[in-house]
């Protein structure tokens, strides 16, 4: 039976994240279930679909991610289940939210709305879909019916935003804060990969000199640094301290790389 | 075995909830957790009712529901399990908290009261009933004892406060806000089977019109809809945002339902 | 396969935690998992041994405890597992963070630096040890891959401090609160054991009179009062409410056990 993540902006002070998860339990008893984040702010599809993205590469192929931030719940919304070219599975609201992790899995390869009602839940409301609707269909597909069976075939999901891309001027790269973490690291779109091997960092009137530092550990205690963090993408760190505190900024802020 | 789900005030800044489950592992090494929360504030035990009762419905019948908003441990109030009518087991303290649930779930059919220290934990403190009492009796009686071993029955149970029930004025019903969830959404005690076909509804200076909402998107960002919720409690709410923070009321608040 | 237990500074807010999970399920796909907590204060490595220390009593022996505070991530600082003499097995950064817990657990039986490449994740960031080095390290110890097979013995571990042990004035027992809990109870460093029978309690300007309680309706609601806790040290408490906030006092301040 493969994993199946959740990430949804339930928060954990209700019950509702516990009902969601007694649902999946009740048709796949013995399914292994792993929390990525319930702290998606709430109705933020695009940040739930960054926080998705950064998950899933690390679960083993043919995994399940049930994700739902669907403020559209009980209109005419679809409700999705897709499968990627790698053979994970994800669930959820068709607002955009899968769509960067579908990528990053290798793209799709089938999508079915969820219209068959027999995998639905005893339960229905208007608002709680996640319990009603894509629980217990996120539980039969656990538990091994086709994907094809519990809806009809899709020709297409809806796209309704992409994560940000970085751009360039006078050919160097800019991008710009796409996550502030737990820590207050700075997450950028910036890939690592696209990085000069040497370079400053500038946000706003501050400048980030001996980048791309090796470890947090390479400057002071409170001093900033920019490393390639867990995700692949540049990340601007202050070493014990918060990056986003020290240097008073938040997502869309504009990060300009500079070679030297 | 059956699905084993936990609500405490315990928190999860402390290690408080990983000792419980330690210590019904210990005891039934197969049985599969589900936390409903951990977040009810601390000695509420009207609230952990609520949140209990919300909670219980989805799971699968002849679950175990291990509850503990419990001001009183150590002191001699009693610690209790008790079999619902629809096959379900509740264990905690004999405070109340296990009520509404247990109505929700069939009534009594069984109680007990844990007195039989054979089945308590290793490690006896005066504080934590949860790791040293509840949890292994949970334990026990995820893995087959039957809940007539674990103490002595009781005829009744302690019946502090109930949770309030609508009321009328002018033939209308009066309800009041009963939990305000994560999102800000005010959750009120009137059931909607006992709502009129079309109604307004009034809380303080306030009348939200065209009531019931079909959903969120019913109306315009930032206003205000009432819709039966997950819970079939009437729900006020504000689209993409916090019906709280639009109406600045909490819990005790009066809602008044006008016929149109 | 043992319990494994997770403590870390990740918070729930981000995808850390789930990605870990992952990577120790992704290697061990039967292991069951107990987060003790994801709270600890960032960076705080003193905190995370204080709270680890709380809660591995309870867990099985043979238990594996993988616990992550780790600002030198990614720097020489080493990367450890090892077996406490009870038989439970710790994995994290060598930087004193599972000391405490270890000598709980009977001592060092023996050491191991995570050299054996291996052994480690498929990704490999030099932020993320979590995910990339000890999660996979922890699912093949859980898995049954011996000790000595997952790197290079160690003589001893770094222990950059100790937790505060208690003092004397006067032949009276002086210790101090080490750990403020989430209903703001005060964890101090003195053992139950080492107190007097009966006694008053001294903070600052307060003083804590008629100790050790019995529970906490021993006093009347709202006053404070002082007992042996879950982990077996004084504790100041408030009845129904917080000692922290009663009292003002945080971490670090010193309590005075006079006997009576």
């Amino acid at each position: 039976m493969p994993l199946v993540s959740l990430l949804t902006d339930f928060g954990v002070t209700d019950t509702y994240v516990g009902q969601m998860k007694a649902a999946i339990l009740r048709v796949a008893p013995g399914a292994t279930l792993v929390d990525l984040t319930h702290a998606v702010p709430a109705q933020d599809v695009r940040a739930g679909a960054f926080l998705l993205w950064t998950a899933v590469e690390v679960f083993p192929p043919g995994s399940l991610h049930l994700a739902i931030v669907d403020p559209g719940v009980g209109s005419s919304r679809r409700a999705v289940a897709v499968r990627s070219r790698r053979g994970d599975v994800l669930v959820g609201p068709d607002n955009g939210l899968l769509l960067p992790a579908l990528e990053q899995l290798g793209g799709l390869a089938l999508a079915v709305e969820l219209t068959e009602v027999a995998y639905w839940g005893a339960l229905r409301s208007r608002t709680f879909h996640g319990r009603d609707l894509f629980a217990p269909v996120a539980g039969h597909l656990a538990s091994g019916v086709p994907l094809e069976k519990v809806g009809s075939r899709l020709e297409r999901l809806e796209a309704p935003f992409r994560l940000p891309t970085p751009t360039a001027e006078d050919g160097c790269p800019v991008g710009e804060v796409v996550h502030v973490d737990s820590y207050g690291n700075l997450v950028t779109n910036l890939p690592g990969a696209q990085l000069p091997a040497r370079f400053r960092v500038r946000v706003g009137l501050t400048v980030v000199e001996g980048a791309p530092h090796a470890h947090y550990q390479s400057v002071a205690p409170g001093e900033l640094l920019a490393l390639v963090g867990s995700a692949g993408l540049l990340e601007l760190s202050a070493r014990d301290g918060s990056a986003a505190s020290v240097l008073g900024v938040d997502r869309g802020e504009r990060v300009y790389i500079e070679p030297v």
